[in-house]
Order: C-alpha cells, then sequence, then structure tokens
C-alpha cells in the first residue's frame, strides 16, 4: 500500500541511462524534500521512453503518493514527458499565455524571435495546474489523480529549483502535513569509518528506538547523521542534543562541526566573522582551494588572491621561495610548504596564508616521497606551522583530500588563534 | 519479460535518499556497461532497507537480466546489503581468506591490528563468487540465479571503479555476447538547443530508422548525441561517418570536439601536442580554470601556473595590471582583462596566458555592468585578444559558463596559432 506521505522522484532522460550525464537533480530535491519531513522512497531514472516513463510512474504509485518527475521537457523531438503525461491523464494541449510571456521575453533579451518550436514549449495539458518557469521555456505541470499528485520539471538544475523553491515546495507543504523528521549531522575527520564506529559502539547501540545513525563517509572525512522520526519537534530537538552531548563527551577533537555545511562553507563563516584576510599558496591543489572559497558569495570579504605554483620557477618568483631550499628539500618538502606560506603571507598581505605542495601522482613519485606525499603549511602572525600527510594512489583523490586536510589545518589554526 | 543483455543498476544508502550523497557512481558504471554493447534500463536509489532492496531487486529482475548493485557494504551497523543477499540467495556466511588478508594488508599500511569489525568484512555468502577488493575491506559478489547475473560492489567510487574495471566487466564480457551500440558524441558551443535543432532539423529529419539523435544541454554548450543500434561494427562506423560529415557541413564552426572528452581535456591534449607552455590569470573563476587543468595527470608539462587575483592590490602587485586602468575603466574591463593575460605572460614566462575578470555576482553589479559581465582576454606572442560575455545572474553557473568560454576562447587561439 503506497504512503500519501512519501515521495519518489523520477529522473528522465537517455543521457542519465548511458552515464554522459550525473542526476545532481534528485540528491537537491530529496534534501528540501526532507526538510519538509517527507520521506523520499525511491529515486529512479528512465530513458525518454514512453513506456519505461509511464512504467517507472506505476511502480512508484505503488509507493508513494507524491512522484516527482524531472527531465525531456526540452523543445526537440527526443523530448516526450510532455506528450507521455498528457495521455497518461487523458487531456488536451493548451497554451498557457503566461509561459508564452515568459518565453517572449527570454528571447527578447537575446534580442531573439520566438521560433515555431519555443513557442510550442509554452503548451501544457489541460488537466494540470501549469507552473510558470520564470527561468526557462519549459514549464512544470501539477497533476492530481486518485490521491496522487504527480509534478513535472525540466531537468536543468537552476530551472528545476527555481520552480521547487518558488512553488512545488510550498504546494506540497499545504497539501502534506506529515509528522517531522529531524536529521542531527556531525562532521568528522581524522579518523575512518570502522575506528569511528569502534569508539562510539557503547553509545551507539544504546541509542533510542526513535533514532537511526547513519555513517556517511567521503574521502578524507566521515559524516554522522543521527535521525529521529514522529516525535513532536520540541522533544526530538531535545532528544537529540541529549544524545548530541554524550557523542562530544566521547570525541571532543573528532567534530568539526555540523549540519549540511561543507568544510569550505565553514571556514568562509570562520573567516568573516573573525575578519581574517586569507591569501592562498596551492601547489599540487591547483586551484581547488582558491575555487571552493570563491564559489561563496562574499568570499572578497576576505579572500585576497592566490598563486596556482605548478612550476619551481614561479614558486621561487611568485611566492619568494628560496631557490637553494628546493634544491636542497625538494619542492615538496616542509621547507617549501613553510617559505611557501611566509612568501603568499608576506607578498599577498593576507593576515593568514595556507599553502599546498605535494605529489598528485601518477607520476613523480619516489621512495622516500611516494605519491600522495603532502606538505600542507599555515602562516600567520610570523609563525608558521606545518605538517605532513601521506595519502594514496590516486590524483584525483589527492586533491580532493589534500584541500580538505589544508582547510582542516586552516580552520585549527584559525579557532586556535 | 526481462531481456537477458540488459542491465539495471541499484545502488544503496539512505545518504542517497536524504540527498547528502549524490550518486556518481551510476553513471561511470552506464558507460562503461554502454562500451560494451549492454543496455541500462532503468538506475534506482533505495535506502538500507531489507524490504525495499529486495523490491528493487525485483523489480529490476522484470527488466534486464544483468543487476548491478552497489552501496551497503561498509562495516557498520546500518549497512545490510550483504546479509540481505545472503538471505535471499538462501546461503550462509564463510571466511574468504584472500580477502581477509588484503584487509590484514591495508590496516599494516596504517600500522594498526584489524579490528573484529573489519575482520567481518571478509565474510561472504557462500553461494556467490568473491570478487576480491584490492582497495577496500569490502569484497563484491556475485551470484547467478534463474538466469540472472546479481553484482553487489562497495558504494566507495574508485573501490567499485577497480571492481568493474579488472573483474565485472570482463567477467560480463564472457557472459553476453550482445549487438555493439555505437555512438558518436558532437561537441558544440556558442549556440542554444533549439537554434541548434532549427539549424539541423532537416538532417535530423532525414536520419535512417536506426539511429536515434539526443541533445545533451549543459551549461555553455550542448552535446549532440547520435546512436545506432544492432548493426556490425564496420557498417555502424561508416553509417555514422556518413552523417557526422552532412553534419560538420551544416554547422563546421560550432562543433569543437567530438567524444567524451571534456573541454578541459581537449584543451590539455592540444597544449601537449603543441609544446606550448600556459599561465592564467583569473579572477572572478577564482581557480577553477587551474583546477580543471591540473585535475589531468601530465599537465605541468605546459602549466607553469597562474595567479587568482581577487583583490585589485594583487592584480597590480602580481600581475603588474597599471593602478590607473582599474581607475579608469573598472577591474571588469576589456583594459584590465588584456593587461592580466599580459601580465600573466610576461611575468610568469608562458607561451600563451589566459585572463578572466568578472562580476559572478550576487553582488558587484550596475546598470552598465550587470551580474554576468565577464571579459576574457589572451595574450600570446605580444599580441592580445579579448572577448566580452553577458552571462546570468546566478553565481554558481556564472563561474562555470566563463570557465567554459574563457577555455573555448584559448583553443580557438590555439587552433589558429
Amino acid at each position: 500500500m503506497y504512503k500519501a506521505t512519501d515521495a519518489e522522484i523520477i529522473t528522465i532522460g537517455d543521457e542519465l541511462l548511458i552515464g554522459q550525464v550525473i542526476d545532481t537533480n534528485s540528491a537537491w530535491m530529496a534534501q528540501q524534500l526532507n526538510l519538509q519531513g517527507i520521506n523520499v522512497r525511491q529515486i529512479s531514472s528512465v530513458p525518454d521512453s514512453a513506456n519505461e516513463i509511464l512504467l517507472a510512474i506505476k511502480e512508484a504509485e505503488q509507493r508513494a503518493g507524491i512522484i516527482l518527475i524531472t527531465g525531456g521537457l526540452g523543445p526537440t523531438k527526443d523530448d516526450i514527458t510532455k506528450t507521455t503525461l498528457n495521455a497518461y491523464f487523458g487531456g488536451k494541449m493548451v497554451l498557457n499565455l503566461e509561459q508564452l510571456s515568459k518565453i517572449e521575453e527570454i528571447f527578447a533579451g537575446y534580442g531573439k524571435e520566438v521560433s515555431e518550436l519555443n513557442r510550442k514549449q509554452a503548451e501544457v495539458p489541460d488537466t494540470c495546474i501549469c507552473l510558470v518557469n520564470p527561468k526557462g521555456t519549459a514549464p512544470g505541470m501539477w497533476f492530481e489523480q486518485n490521491q496522487h499528485i504527480y509534478v513535472s520539471m525540466p531537468g536543468v538544475p537552476y530551472e528545476m529549483k527555481t520552480l521547487m523553491q518558488g512553488q512545488v515546495l510550498p504546494m506540497l507543504q499545504q497539501k502534506i502535513k506529515s509528522p517531522p523528521v529531524l536529521h542531527r549531522t556531525f562532521l568528522t575527520q581524522g579518523i575512518g569509518e570502522s575506528d569511528l564506529a569502534e569508539k562510539i559502539e557503547t553509545w551507539e547501540t544504546a541509542l533510542p528506538q526513535s533514532m537511526k545513525l547513519a555513517y556517511l563517509p567521503s574521502p578524507g572525512e566521515v559524516r554522522l547523521r543521527l535521525t529521529i522520526r514522529g516525535m513532536e519537534p520540541e522533544m526530538a530537538q531535545s532528544a537529540l542534543e541529549e544524545q548530541a552531548q554524550k557523542l562530544y563527551a566521547i570525541i571532543p577533537k573528532v567534530i568539526y562541526g555540523e549540519g549540511n555545511t561543507q568544510l569550505p562553507e565553514i571556514v568562509h563563516q570562520t573567516m568573516l566573522q573573525k575578519g581574517i584576510t586569507l591569501s592562498l599558496a596551492e601547489s599540487c591543489t591547483g586551484g581547488r582551494i582558491a575555487h571552493l572559497l570563491t564559489l561563496l558569495p562574499g568570499c572578497s570579504a576576505y579572500f585576497k588572491g592566490g598563486a596556482v605554483v605548478y612550476s619551481n620557477e614561479l614558486k621561487v618568483s611568485v611566492l619568494g621561495v628560496n631557490e637553494e631550499t628546493i634544491k636542497r628539500f625538494g619542492a615538496v618538502s616542509r621547507e617549501t610548504a613553510e617559505e611557501m606560506a611566509y612568501g603568499a603571507l608576506t607578498r599577498f598581505g593576507s593576515d593568514f596564508a595556507l599553502a599546498v605542495t605535494g605529489i598528485a601522482g601518477p607520476d613523480g613519485g619516489s621512495e622516500e616521497k611516494p605519491v600522495g606525499t603532502v606538505w600542507i603549511a599555515v602562516a600567520a602572525e610570523g609563525k608558521v606551522s606545518s605538517r605532513l600527510f601521506r595519502l594514496g594512489a590516486d590524483r584525483n583523490r589527492n586533491i580532493t583530500v589534500a584541500t580538505l586536510a589544508a582547510l582542516h589545518l586552516l580552520l585549527k589554526t584559525l579557532n586556535e588563534a
């Protein structure tokens, strides 16, 4: 028997099934639904084929009362979601004038005429509520039938997000009044999943029935998510708080933050709060640290800039690393890392500077310094501290983990300052 | 009726259903299966719950003969995939000594003892073929029942990839001899999806029945994927080639490459082939261009480094941009972009230099220069050329699109050099 307050997500597109595109929509949608206490039972990706779309919808109907669909709404021939849904709900197509004027507006912005193909984008089945898309040409569609809600949205992430936030989530909120789910997520680092599990085993085993703990490992960190269901918000909050206090008492140094925030955001907030400026000197992380920080609006308040010094020449000319240091200790060494940090600090005129130099791989390793050897240094107030990390053999993973390790070291130094 | 040579992918994990983790495994697996001519019918994500896992498996059995499962194999209590599969196939658990010695080896590398939890990781049902995991503690499992193949693998991407490449794909290759699917993917830029569709409509309509065209739009570019099925490889190749030639004749300047390669990789290959060195001067892209290039092994052969000059001071001190230029024309202007590129070229000593300055948003826009205004400049051999882009209001998207636009401009200049 399906549950009216459960949801399923169906993403449509041949590109998903041949793996040309990673489905990032579902995770975002699931997050938003969870915040409203709506449980996602299953996420399915199916091709641009009427049979497969209908089969997926019918299976989802067995389990969930809310079915959210993205994709297959483009103007081209391969996109068939709209006609498939129209046939399923037995309607006929009508022109939505509000969407049409949006389309005209969008095209006017590019100085172009609306083509016939794009004019057709404004047509929707007369069996749906049209969700006018302010960011694109394809409108969303809201159907209701046999106590089920079906919402179809474009697959373009920012169009889908705009429709979800502006229309779908508020409309669902009105329809569904499900008991809330509360999560509390603890961000840990410096310890592997199974060591962590052993450290907190007694606590975990003693958790009340209403709570569930999940381990969410990713390269460089493990998140612990504690979930409580079906309890009044205030009671749930205090039950979570009670368990959180116990957990902090067991692993005080391992938890560096909470919530869905990512580490770059925590660093970003800390920099802003402390009013401290930052510069970067990146070798093996190749600009990834700068990239992650500059994704966040408002970073210009503290971020002065950085150097990506891949070649030794640039380590010397841009950061003022001593040529002798590189010759004697190597480009990947405590000495070079510290001079890079100091160079960034003084040359870029920031309060703090973070430097990373390492061997990301696959080449460049030696017996003494294998691939994965990374030195990270933080300079502040005339002092430089540094740490050695021994990561693995995978280039991509090394860049990711070195980036996180560097941000962790920076955060630790900031919090001690 | 299920098709023995079709596959389904099931990814398991509560973290997927609450959207804390994006499923990147499925896209990669689907790509690999497609290359072997195995069609993926559906991708499903289900929670760490025995009922939901079994339901998903039973639905998948209706459609496909090959069922690939990832996730839920960790050592902790929330991971139940192994016990669920063991119950489904009616076996009992046995210790796999080869996996155990891998586990011991991994722990020895960290200088640690194998805990009881991790020792248990080496147990597998006696109904499966154990796929020893060289990169982690959880082995893969290969089951066969009623003409179906079921493979369970860990959810950690690099462990799953190692098992797929080393064992699963070769084993599938032996079992399944399906007619190949061939794809040819054309990478286009500088034109929207619907304009593109109109330009190539006559060609598209005249495509033979055996072919299917898909539009794969993403911010800044549209990929066109032409697929042919059920034909002998040689004939299929020449049929695709015939259509490709027609397509090139219609939109010669719009196609900048082919295949599954991404733009950074094409730039990377071109730099390597031409033996030209590169440096970067990034403002609004904040290190993203450097990051994308340095993800690729071997980039140190041409990439000298770059400056992320977020503040105006650094534009002046690191790149030698004239203070007067910034005062008179602004930090986002043709003049500043060109001086940034020229500064990188001369100060970093590279053959080519690429510079980007723009207003990513959400703040910093004005009437004359709204959010999304981006200037990109390329300097080479004493010449500097630049181009203005007017992007949208979304910070993330602007950074992505500006990065692609910059790499496109660089590629164009490289190809003309």
